[in-house]
């Protein structure tokens, strides 16, 4: 059993600190937050004990891996911390809001060992994973054109907002690295639209967007093209599509279940989309932390890690600067 | 160019007709109603010639062959008039709401090689004829099962029911001749339940039922259940389900077209199904009339002939007395 | 926090422990098995106590209420022992094999008000649920048509097939119960058409069927269509569909996940249907956990009971008289 | 009854001349073609005469109205005619490859009032034109991202690439037209991904591109993205979305029947999609032809006009532009 320290538990800490909990291979070893309250719940329902620091939870000889799941202004510093503590680390999205600090990070951390693996939860999704599947097997032949439609069901609380480091390095990170992983290669040239539509009068307050399409290209010529909305009110719209030389894989959306109505005015209705991501990925939640437990007990690195938490990122600058330049952007400009 | 004449010149005969003057290997020799204005109208469109009585067409050598669409109590006649006349025809089903009479029609013209075609223009149907090739190209395996819904939208008029010789012989008859298509093999049980849900006063009033269901075994032991309704008010239902040891096949139902709507309430929402069999039917319908010209054309027995007329009558029958007396009838007690 | 006991713990009492392990309003307190081993892996993974007798859990005070898990012929008399102790009682169906035994054990307990909840876990599926939902609010109008299509992915080991019951007690037992549950009136009339095609010899062997196609009707008419297999290739096979007089409801069957394949030869292709009943009925089985405590806590009766273990069991009956005898059968000629 | 004539009797030319052939309220006056034998057989089946020039056409008093549906670089000279002889002209896309033709011919005929139409067949389509239908309703609120997937199923022959005038003049001209019958209003930015990945040594050679990514936003902030390609093995694919404030409309792909198959290895297999563009449009061709015979029998301007045809032509020049310069260009850029 490897025994998991909780950094965080606000809704996705507290999420994952149940997920390890019920886990087969882990156990919750603690929970750490600044909150008291939030941690002592989570205690409560689990068992695990609540320390008071970081550094109490790093100095813990019970505790053999650390989930980063706190603010994300202190996720670079606990993850160098729990790397010179020897601690293998899951840490949630973004590493930081600066890619400056991201890049000092990998230079303090570069030549460690530690596993580090990052919290993106959409590539253990499994009909997102069967779409890289179908590319991996050949099915679908060389692929040609990615296309991801990734919408909120709703515009996220202002005072989030605010602090969030915007649209492009909050919302599209997760697509930026959806994108990477259909791809299977690195995309070159970014160019992107972005409107104020949800909530102009706020959004340009914020400086922000809340509508976006992204069109990235490979050197080889491979695109991928990325449709972002603040709000989708018919539910989380989640879904990855795949062209290639013999075929189509299309990752669809889901509901809660499979009731249809049919009636004199319309057939086929059904339920809206689950709602957001906590429900719409809670198995991928589920083999993430198989997945980091996996590299723990073998020692292998983390199928996703700290590198495409930076290179994720780098993509998001360059469709910041696409978008101020009106130009398609090359990620050696900004990467 | 086989050239057809059309005898009667109803709602379906009308289509017929139109469909015969457009067809590339077909054309509208004559028409005749013993209502000259329904024959007129057909005639001023298609440019047809107005003969004034069924001795007239079949007198005219000018009339390759006679699609026979005219009520339902003079079918037999006419049928044995064409065939001693030598014009192959396409008779309208069913035959006769008589099994007796239509025994004796069967008596008349045996012997006789010139074609006769059913109208079971189901048969025809893209999606529910792929459920017979996935059957027999060995697609599903070998069949168990065999589901057929079929619900009409909405209560014929009252003065149709009247005449039309009740539920099994009017509306189940089709299926009754899917089952045998899709089987295979001829169904030797019948076992029906019916009921008075739609229209109660009205069914009691006519000692006809609304709302059916028909289990059959062939002697193999592979089932065929059919369940209707007079009133699906979401559209015309019409779906063809073949369970196998491999597989399953479904024929599903079709929509006007494919706009799905989306919204904080539902997802997925479609169009009510096509409203009946005319819209439903239409590719059936042209490839009916090819079947027909196929068939004259390279001399062949067509595909669905008079004996498929004769049995699914007889297991019409069968379900009445199932119904009448509770209990399972076999066909060899009724055929 | 409920404190439940598991007796029994094969492959559907160990996921019953699991499930209750983490449900958030109960605790698992003791499991029971006559394989010691099996109920100490259980015990090992949960931290839950193992007791050695049926008697020792009854005697427990820490025990507020009892799953009864164990084979079947066991269960009436650990349910009376449950009642007679005042513990509350989740039993798996079926009640017993045998009506008599069953009507037995209703007269022994007639009076209790120690809650009684029968295992029939369909009955909380969110599809399922929301079709009897769409009933209820008026949504599809007044009920006719029932149907329920129910097929397992394979046939189960002939070990077990041996002392099932029969495929009407074991596996149609289920569908009596949703038929009752979506028609909200019971079935007076039950016509059964039953066949041996999957394994006829076996079948023969044991004088079973294991295709099957039911066909009840309430007072009132409305009818309810079973087709049972099996065998399945594509899945475990789980859908029911309502019609009523402003429409219908499906509930339609469930994959892994939702990628689509589109290739040169097909469209749309999607995985194989979640294979059986512990993937395809997740959900419904912690609801029903769910609702079992919520009976307990607030002191309410069950929403399904023991009468309606008994009233299925008596559908089963008739159903059985009918392949035997080739007619209708009214429940009450059985009940 | 209007009566047309076709000019052009190649794939497109003989199609519109049967349906207006079959049409209820035209028929077809005469067909031209420069290679008579291609007019002579579409004449022997339709009953058509066959006239010798266009100028035979424009003088021939038989002749309501001409459908143009000759080679590209003949259209705009012939439609000049056309417009001087009065006759009402629908008209094949692309007007001209060139927007200075177009822009002179609109000089040319500017201030006329005889209706000319423009072949934007899609317009038509009932899925289509059920998304525009929803968005005008207020079904899905206000508009903000129009995606348009279109892709051919395969590559066209290398004759018709040479001389096509791209793939933004070519195919992607009927996207742009589609994105502001959805959109409402003007695309004022362009930005276009182009890619030669399904024949890059031809594409190179001809200059042209095969997979294209274009975004489009209109001033107020609407986006729309184009995804191109010449190449989906599973058929013509052929889909619109439109996200707004309320919801979403979908107008999904079609496939020629219903069937689906399921299986050990898969379930709901479909046929591949209709395959191109005869057989997914084919009610919308007959729609096109009713909306023109509406606008001559009414003297109204036809919905899809000469200006639209120009303008979607504006949108090609602006993604050429902004292909080749790497950037955002502005529609008043190129227009």
């Amino acid at each position: 059993m490897i025994r998991i320290a909780v950094l965080g538990c606000g809704r996705i800490g507290a999420m994952h600190a149940y997920n390890i909990s019920a886990h087969p291979r882990a156990t919750l070893a603690a929970v750490f937050d600044i909150n008291a309250a939030a941690a002592t719940t989570v205690a409560a329902k689990t068992g695990a004990k609540v320390l008071d620091s970081v550094a109490a939870v790093l100095a813990d000889a019970t505790v053999d891996a650390v989930l980063i799941a706190t603010a994300t202004d202190t996720h670079a510093d606990i993850l160098e911390a729990c790397i010179a503590a020897g601690k293998p680390v899951l840490c949630e999205k973004p590493i930081d809001l600066s890619l400056a600090r991201v890049n000092a990070c990998a230079a303090k951390i570069a030549g460690s060992s530690v596993p580090i693996q990052l919290g993106f939860v959409r590539r253990f999704d499994p009909g997102h994973r069967a779409v890289r599947t179908a590319i991996a097997t050949g099915d679908i032949g060389e692929l040609h054109q990615v296309t991801i439609t990734s919408r909120d069901p709703g515009l996220a609380p202002e005072a989030y907002l605010k602090v969030s480091g915007g649209i492009f390095r909050d919302m599209t990170i997760h697509d930026f690295d959806m994108a990477r992983f259909i791809l299977g290669e690195e995309p070159v040239e970014v160019s992107a639209t972005a409107s104020r539509l949800v909530a102009p009068e706020l959004m340009a307050q914020l400086g922000d967007y809340d509508t976006l399409t992204v069109t990235m290209k490979t050197a080889s010529g491979k695109q991928a093209i990325i449709t972002n909305s603040r709000q989708s009110v018919y539910g989380y719209d989640q879904r990855v599509e795949a062209l290639g030389t013999k075929g189509m894989a299309i990752s669809e959306n889901r509901r809660p279940h499979g009731m249809t109505l049919h009636t004199v005015d319309f057939t086929d209705r059904a339920e809206p989309l689950l709602n957001f991501f906590i429900e719409r990925y809670r198995e991928a939640f589920d083999v993430e932390i198989d997945a980091f437990v996996d590299a723990i007990e073998k020692g292998i690195a983390p199928e996703v890690g700290f590198e495409d938490g930076r290179l994720a990122l780098v993509l998001a600058e360059a469709a910041l600067k696409s978008v101020a330049e009106g130009r398609v952007v090359r990620t050696s400009e900004v990467g």
